[in-house]
């Protein structure tokens, strides 16, 4: 069952010290799969059921007024994030390595440019059983509700 | 100035034939930048201010909950999109090759993975000056007005 949610890993406040910015701008894309001009963060500030990975807000940390935030994840070899369900959707797009994903009792293998919806009230967790880097866009509503945190027995 | 707009190059219909689905999905990407269950469009119906494009509605054309698009555009060399403006938001990922964007008065080249956000009222336009494909994702608001062609002396 769900517990109540002790913080966010959806939650993309403000980034410190950041102004508030909606001009056009070009990121522009780094080979070590960093973008110029957008900080490399932990995947979020608390927290003990996840490992391994980092997040960079791409879209939706500077005030920008689109309905919608982008930020690319990365995941090390055997780092998952959280396990968790909430009322939102996921699109991930898979841009490095190779990854897993569960969504409820199913498992899903994702590879280059694959792309993956996940629905509402989607119990869910990506992860990298693999041997590189698992990177991935996920484009999520900018108006968005907490996920709940879930306990299962056999995660995966 | 903005003319009285006679289409949409955004509005994304609802696919004939393809019935609402909210499920959860994996869109396997194939090589040929096409993914398995996705259709492949041209750009718009009509209109004259176009050309070399097509389209790959990934979210957006079955009824998915989210409150954004994420879409698939492809300009062949030498091919460019409408120049217009509107007052939604663009999020662009170049995928494949290199394109050039207008964005007001500036010409931005982006390479792979590089991120442009154009911010609502910009006149814009995406072309391809180049010898290879240029693909790249555009993620917009599910909810958008439709875009005013624009008519510019000086088009690239």
């Amino acid at each position: 069952m769900p517990e109540k949610p002790q913080y966010s890993s959806c939650e993309v406040p403000r980034l410190r010290g950041e102004k508030s910015d909606n001009r056009n701008r070009r990121y522009a894309f780094k080979e070590d799969f960093t973008w110029k001009g957008v900080k490399l963060q932990e995947y979020k500030e608390g927290g003990a059921d996840w490992s391994a990975i980092a997040r960079q807000v791409l879209i939706g940390a500077r005030g920008e007024s689109a309905g919608f935030h982008l930020r690319y994840f990365e995941i090390m070899p055997g780092g998952y994030s959280s396990f968790e369900t909430h009322k939102h959707e996921h699109v991930v797009i898979c841009i490095r390595g190779k990854g897993r994903a569960r969504v409820n009792r199913r498992s899903i293998d994702l590879k280059y440019l694959d792309v993956l919806y996940i629905n509402p009230e989607t119990v869910h967790r990506l992860s990298n059983p693999f041997k590189e880097p698992f990177g991935f866009f996920c484009i999520v509503n900018a108006r968005r509700d907490r996920p709940w945190p879930v306990k299962m027995k056999n995660q995966k």
